[in-house]
Formats: C-alpha cells, sequence, structure tokens
C-alpha cells in the first residue's frame, strides 16, 4: 500500500490519525497541493480527480475519500474499533462523523479556499471546474464554521466524546477541524469549556501528531 | 420508526430508495421545507438540526444524515447488500457514493440553492446561518454539476454500476441526484449513452418511485 499524502493539509491529517491509532504504518508519498503537484500529469496518472489523500493498494486499486479509505482500514484492522460495532453504533458514529465533516470541515474549507492566495483561480477542490473565489463564501463559511463551534460546545458539555462515549472517527474529524479553522483564524473562546478540555484530551493521543 | 421525510428533496428520497430495495416500509411524516416546517418549533424538537430526512427510532434515538440512516437499515436488513460485504467492497462503494454526493449531488444543490426564490434567505441548509444567495455560486455549482456528469458517463461506459458490477448506493445518490439536476435546468444530454442506458435501468427499478 502506499498513501499520497499532504502533511499540512487537513483531509491527508485525518487518515494519517486513524492509521495512528489502528497502530498502521504505511508509506506515505507527499503531494504539495498549494503549488498544484495534484494537478500536475505524475498525479493525475495515479488518481485522476486530483484529490488528496489517496490510497493505492498493492494490486493497484485507488481508493480516494479519507472515510473511504478509513473504511477500508477500519475493515482489515478492527481494533480498536473507530466506527462502531453494532448497526445503530456505526449509524450514530456516521451521523456525527458526516455532521463534523458538513458543518464544521466544509464550512472551514469554504472560507479558506475563497481567501488563501494559492486558491485564488481554483476555490473547488481536485479537478473540479477552475472557480473563482468568492468573497462572499468567507463570512458565510465563518458563520457554519462558528455555529458548529457551539453545537459541539454543546454535544461535548454532555458527551464524552463526539458520538458518544468512547473515541472515534467523529473526533478525528471534529480535531482536525478545529486545527484547519485556526487557518481561517477562528479559535476555541474561554467559554468553550468542554471542548477545549476534549481536545486537550484528544491532543494527548498519538494519532494527534501522525 | 418514524421517518420524517419531504417526498420531493433529493436527500429523503435516497433513504426511501433504499429502504424500498430492503423490502422495508417504515411510518412516514411529510415536513415541507421551502414553507420553513423543518425549522418550524414542532420539527425543531424533534431534530434541533433541522434537516431532512430524519429517522426517529422506537427508543427515541436520532438519526439524520442520509447516509448514516441508510447505514442503520443495512445493518439491520442486510440483504440485498448495498454497502459492501468486505472491506475492500465497503471502501469502494464509499468512495464512489461520496463522490456521488460531493462532486454531483452538492454542486446541483449549490446551483439550486442559490437561485431557488424560496431559500432566498437560507441558501445553507437546515439550522446552518442564514445566508444570502450568491449568484455566482450558482454558475459554479452548474460548472461542478456538469464536469460529474463528463465524469459519471466515462464510468458507465466501463462499469455496468456506478460503484462496480451491482446496484449499490452509489447508484442511488447519482440517480437521485440526475433527477434534481433537473431542477437546475441540466438534462443528459443525447451522447451520453452509458449515463442514459444505465439510468433507464434504475429507473425501472421498485424504490425509483419511492
Amino acid at each position: 500500500m502506499r498513501l499520497y499524502d499532504m502533511k499540512a493539509a487537513p483531509n491527508p491529517r485525518r487518515v494519517r490519525f486513524f492509521l495512528a491509532e489502528k497502530g498502521l504504518e504505511i508509506p506515505r508519498e507527499e503531494v504539495d497541493i498549494p503549488s498544484g503537484a495534484n494537478l500536475a500529469p505524475q498525479f493525475l496518472a495515479i488518481n485522476p480527480r486530483g484529490v488528496l489523500p489517496t490510497l493505492v493498494l498493492d494490486d493497484g486499486t485507488v481508493i480516494d475519500e479519507s472515510v473511504a479509505i478509513c473504511r477500508y482500514v477500519e475493515g482489515i484492522r478492527p481494533e480498536p474499533n473507530l466506527m462502531g460495532c453494532d448497526p445503530l453504533e456505526q449509524a450514530i458514529i456516521e451521523m456525527w462523523q458526516r455532521r463534523m465533516e458538513f458543518d464544521g470541515m466544509m464550512g472551514i474549507a469554504m472560507a479558506f479556499r475563497n481567501a488563501a492566495p494559492a486558491f485564488a483561480r481554483r476555490a473547488s477542490p481536485g479537478t473540479l471546474p477552475p472557480a473563482a473565489q468568492v468573497p462572499e463564501l468567507v463570512e458565510r463559511g465563518l458563520a457554519q464554521a462558528r455555529h458548529w463551534l457551539e453545537r459541539l460546545e454543546a454535544r461535548l458539555a454532555e458527551s464524552p466524546y463526539v458520538a458518544g462515549p468512547r473515541f472515534t472517527i467523529a473526533d478525528i474529524t471534529a480535531f482536525v477541524s478545529i486545527d484547519f479553522a485556526k487557518w481561517v483564524g477562528l479559535r476555541l473562546g474561554e467559554d468553550s469549556r468542554a471542548t477545549r478540555a476534549w481536545y486537550e484530551g484528544v491532543k494527548a493521543r498519538p494519532g494527534a501528531s501522525a
């Protein structure tokens, strides 16, 4: 297996965190998104969609989409379980994972990609059609991310982890998104007590620095 | 169980299609998004996030997010399998499902919600902060959806179904998205031969009219 990766980017970080929790090491190759290396012929020959992370299996099978890669890893290395042990738990974890992804990470990405100079003419990821940045989306994305952080605080005030009593993939998405939010100037406030306590706990895990 | 539903909306339709393929009937309650019924106190008391579909189990557990609901249904009614039988197949299906969702459905939703009069002040779904429509996003969304249709045609020219040799949740997302695309004036062209043939096959399934 080989993981096409970018050390600083949030989506690849989710997968590295997940792999570290599983105790798995996979050879990695760095592909730099801001300079456009993910859209260069060399990488498009591997994944024509031009997105990271991309996992290539030994038989050449290509898997992109962070959560799909995690799903594969969960299947081949079931312990510790990060995606649910029975239908109900699997659904609850998937629900929370998607809430973190759609309300949180995507809001932050909206603010980031519509402002960062490197993405001036490619506000959409990968090989989606070139899109000019739209300044209104910076504020829309920030408002969405702030709202997500409020909801997250309410959730973590009542639950030890995002999806329930134990650490799961939903915590990984939330944690990585909180660090990603710093790129657009958003930080946890003093009143985010439950989130800050949870954040420190997750940060102490080996996967947090993977 | 009870499914909070909206007959015309694409996300609830994905879940109804999935349920029909499983041969499951669940009592449904209609909630009208354009008139704002999903944001009324009555529905927010059920799901504070204000999104559809929402599944409520007999013990009161709430599951939103279409794919999370499908994951639960897949677990309690495994046959016919729609989300994969082993780790690799599960990952491949999830990858394709997400490609259809992110590149296709979300592009169409971007074009739709930034243009439809009913969403003039709520271009973001559910209880996300009120967002004014951004006209540039109509063209961005349409360009993304067109690009997705080109990619889908290439895929279906080489594969009987979106994720491989058999019908899966990825086909449901793609099929529902193609019908959703009509809302923004996009239709399959004459040259989309493989997609049209696949579409007719999927349309003949009982779930297509669910």
